[in-house]
């Protein structure tokens, strides 16, 4: 009965917001969209050829901060690439948060790299900086080639943190921790775009960072993803990395290293460059609903609505419910309930450490992550939901 | 003197086809491109949902008569996953022919495999059974857990041909040299769309096969790919190894394998469902000036039209000159003399053996992919192009 009643408030909380049924997360096309993919389809240029792939990247890098952007072909192909021009190498490992997308561990592996996965803070949803410290602390050895893993033997790749829903972890101190160890930081961005941290966008902190477009994202290219780097060279790299490493001739196809087909489509740089003009607006839009949500969970029982930290102004890309450990038996009737009225909701994914094809790999205690895997709900968060919301402050 | 006015009568042939400047290969969006493509826009559905994917995939299947296939984001994408699936290991060597496109290597060499380079055929320009078979007679050794090569000690995964510039390769003969082999066959059909051996279309002959729909090939979705196969086991897991080897779950984030992001954007499956829909016209059109080039090149001194084998209905994607051995000094002047007057000409890939980041993987002798690599040159070959031909019969 405890279990009903407190799952029925929420449904009425969420509904307080909602007035109708509602995806996670939809696409919204009300900008230039049909006239630069029309523009495409009358030129022929809807391939790696044409305008607005170079347009796309520069709007990225304008917005972003970022000194370049080179766009791909998804946000794992984003962050393989990172990984390997950071100098990640077969039998590294590379330290990621358990609780992301599988992504972010396979684009580790597609390096014949291993994940090494850390624990999250309550607070960020993502990597903890303290934690990694005293873990590194443990077993972390700087060698004159590199720092090890003196428990496994393994040299430490990289560490990739990813700003989970679009809330920056706390990037100061863990570029601090990076540097005291002398280790690479590249940004999992892939939900971040239009997330600052101090004032400085997410993505700008490392060597490199990835950025997605998929469907489901604040702004979409149908598929695509990015590249940011304030380092010219690592930009020209991923540029020739993700087209077949084809060294610039009028007619001799001369490859120089074996590269990847990775470049993003021109029709899909065109919708992204449509998408980019309207992002300003579509994170307005997103910050009034989180603004909406927060209110309604005031004083809710068992229950927390996520806010983004004091350092941080989040995108709110997907919002996020938080279970009190006491409530976390009303996870799934909260999924039942809420999806059968046509609210759509989810639990987050299932921390990487737990399935069978990444359990073998290093890890810290986890007992955050464990614990944020049974108690996180994602809500519906597509820009325009609950018009009427004032921003948050 | 000689050169020069060799030169000078094939560009004069050229003209004799082509009324205007030409590129290589434009697409052509005069059919349902944009209502597609505007239909997913105004209902949202332009990403890894919608429906024009598994609508693409059954045309594609229809019109190839394959019993599956499974859009991915590239032809190399397409490539990697069907050696992945059909068992190649790392250390594995894989028999690729020395003249393709540095793709078909590349995901050789994203299995952890090794490249092992065969001879070409001047009749098909593709592999030649029969040197083929010759070769594995001496190095192949057929063991109860694979055939190996016992010269390097390696297991030799498959044998993968490309059909070049849309010509089938002897298909007949060479699936019979792998049955006796046991060696899978893997077809790297990416030119080949429309094009039939034996009135069977290309591509349906081995385990598997590699389709491509760059801005470049016979139809176009931007940039995108897909696989084909008889053998539903195969499809099922192709898709399921390319949209992240997610488990089915109304919100559960299970994968069970270390998967890729190679799905089909929504978008890029509408474009191609509108041109699939005017292939057989493409076809029809680019047979056509195949003719009107084999005319024009008639009696020519010193090169040759590449026509289609007997056995071939070719696709005819990129139209080829072939030149005399002793006339390969000519090709750079009429590189040169042809793109300087707007007719967009190219030489044929540099042979994957001679690239140095492949020079050290095994292979044949190969003097007939040599010797092509000198004397191909590329010509204009848009649907479209010459109008007023008759097809070839």
């Amino acid at each position: 009965m405890r279990k009903r009643a407190e799952s029925l408030a929420i449904l009425q909380s969420l509904r307080s917001v909602l007035t109708e049924p509602a995806v996670l997360h939809a696409p919204s096309f009300e900008g230039n969209e049909w006239l630069y993919v029309k523009e495409c389809l009358d030129t022929g240029w809807v391939s790696s050829a044409g305008s607005y792939v170079e347009r796309f990247e520069a709007m990225l890098a304008k917005y972003t901060g970022a000194r370049r952007a080179v766009a791909v072909v998804n946000g794992t192909a984003a962050l393989h690439i990172c990984m390997l021009l950071a100098g990640v190498k077969k039998n590294d490992e590379v330290l990621i948060p358990s609780l992301t997308f599988v992504a972010t561990a396979n684009a580790v592996s597609y390096c014949g790299a291993l994940p090494h996965f850390i624990e999250c803070a309550e607070e960020s949803l993502g990597v903890d900086p303290a934690k990694l410290e005293s873990h590194l602390q443990r077993i972390a050895e700087v060698r004159a080639d590199g720092t090890y893993n003196r428990t496994t033997g393994r040299r430490i790749g990289a560490v990739v943190p990813m700003h989970t829903f679009g809330h920056p972890v706390d990037l100061d101190t863990l570029a601090e921790v990076c540097r005291r160890f002398q280790l690479e930081l590249l940004e999992d961005a892939a939900e971040s775009l239009g997330s600052c941290y101090k004032g400085r966008h997410t993505g700008t902190f490392g060597r490199a960072s990835a950025l997605s477009f998929n469907g489901n994202k604040v702004i979409t290219t149908g598929g695509g993803g990015a590249i940011l780097t304030n380092d010219d060279e690592f930009a020209d790299a991923a540029k020739h990395l993700t087209t077949t490493a084809k060294l610039p001739h009028r007619w001799e196809f001369v490859h120089d290293l074996i590269g990847y087909n990775y470049r993003m489509p021109n029709i899909n740089a065109a919708l992204g460059c449509a998408q980019l003009e309207q992002l300003p607006g579509f994170i307005e839009q997103k910050r009034s609903l989180a603004g909406l949500y927060r209110t309604a969970f005031e004083g809710a029982a068992g229950v927390r609505f996520f806010s983004e930290a004091p350092y941080a102004r989040s995108n709110y890309w997907l919002n996020a419910l938080i279970l009190e450990e006491s409530r976390v038996d009303l996870r799934d009737e909260i999924l039942e309930l809420t999806n059968q009225e046509g609210i759509m909701t989810r639990p987050v994914w299932t921390p990487l450490h737990l399935l069978p094809i990444y359990s073998g790999c290093p890890r810290m205690e986890l007992p955050v992550t464990e614990s944020l895997g049974r108690r996180v709900i994602n809500i519906p968060s597509s820009p325009g939901l609950g018009k009427g919301g004032s921003p948050c402050p």
